[in-house]
């Protein structure tokens, strides 16, 4: 198969890889991301990558867009009264950016987090209809945890490889019936679709995503300084096992 | 050395295994938590812990609380703009619930982070002077990341084992000279002081001290729905021979 300067500049990862041995310039790496936001989103599902991304935005110029369905401030909290059996008051407030009626036009990378309000009830389904819509125009789109859920939700897994939190498999699976799931995968790639399992697997997708987009040196250096200790191997992960998910699909497949 | 019920009650560990010893009811485990903020802290510093807590809020009672200079939002954001050399767009806002003016009066669990607002400029110099004066009531302190220099300019760390962030190592120890600093390690704990070393190692450090003041079933279940891979010894830290750190202290003794 054949790539031409235009199919360089789509971007996707398998097009960069032909664009570097055919010697033309790599696509440019993208600067500009977005967060589907929602109440009762997994908070370390979205600022586990964010934070790695900070770094990495004092080194190349990055740009962050937090998307939520107002400008009111958008919650962790549980997603009912009934999941907070006992009355905690355990929650904390972000400003979003933007609305979904009103998102940003030049989003490269769509990162899209789980959490309970995926789980329970319908606070995820606005990100469900902006996913469908906003994936053709994507460089990336990058799910974690659950939020794999609302990109199957979304149909723009159909026919690929994923993998969420195998914790939460028996849920999500049928979310996506044509969906190729992976486990164990600590994460898959699938053309420009990166899918994490649970929530703190969100680190070793974005420096995974960081190595191969951007710079392993880079990568190596932020992973220094926030001292995350990395899985290198999408075939790590353990809690496939702890949770009794039975093997599918090949985690070490990449397209 | 012998425990009353009253030193049972002042929560701290070797108190609280020793009141085991002697049959008497274990100290209340802690329900009040805040969050000492500033800008440019670092997010996972202060959310990967959160997160972690959140899961527990759904099983037992907690309360959370954000203290800030002001009731505006907080930052993640570069501290100066001579850091944000790519003119980066890559911000966070999060509100606080109290400021230092009229702080919560109940806090048993005080969380102090890191980050560049630590590192450079003073954003964080008002978090050291509320260290300062609140230790004395709390039931513990922990400190995330480079959050050990603002405990060590407020004094509280003085003749206390403690370690931080080995990448800010040369940084951080100086802010402290009568500290007891320890390099390898992934977390300390001294009394009701619990130390954690770089930004990740906060989720050990978290789930360790799930383990230790609430309930080990529980901080399981937590960890297989967060799907961490723990480090479970506190020497096993390899960012301490990353980052060059000569060894010094004893990572294992805890008191």
């Amino acid at each position: 198969m054949k790539f031409n300067l235009i199919s360089c500049l789509v971007g996707v990862s398998a097009a960069s890889a032909v664009c570097r041995a055919e010697g033309n310039n790599p696509p440019e790496p993208p600067k500009n991301y977005a967060v589907a936001m929602y109440n009762s989103f997994d908070i370390i599902d979205v600022f586990g990558p964010i934070d790695v991304l900070f770094y990495l935005s004092l080194m190349k110029q990055l740009n962050l867009n937090l998307i939520a369905e107002t400008m009111d401030p958008v919650w962790m909290r549980p997603p009912n009264q009934e999941l907070n059996k006992f009355d905690s008051n355990f929650t904390a407030a972000f400003k979003p950016t933007h609305t979904y009626d009103n998102p940003p036009d030049n989003v490269e990378v769509l990162i899209v987090p789980g959490g309970l309000g995926m789980r329970f009830g319908n606070s995820s389904d606005i990100a469900v209809d902006y996913v469908r819509k906003t994936y053709p125009k994507l460089k990336y789109l990058l799910t974690i945890c659950t939020g794999a859920g609302i990109a199957a939700k979304a149909g723009v897994l159909d026919g690929k490889r994923a993998t969420t939190n195998k914790s939460a498999w028996k849920e999500v699976m049928p979310l996506g019936p044509k969906v190729k799931w992976v486990s164990p995968a600590r994460w898959t790639i699938d053309g420009n679709i990166w899918t994490s399992s649970g929530v703190t697997s969100g680190f070793d997708l974005i420096f995974e995503f960081i190595d191969k987009i951007y710079d392993k040196e880079v990568s190596r250096k932020i992973q220094g300084a926030v001292e995350h200790v990395r899985a290198k191997d999408a075939c790590d992960d353990p809690f496939a096992e702890w949770h009794k998910v039975p093997p599918t699909g090949d985690c070490k497949a990449s397209s």
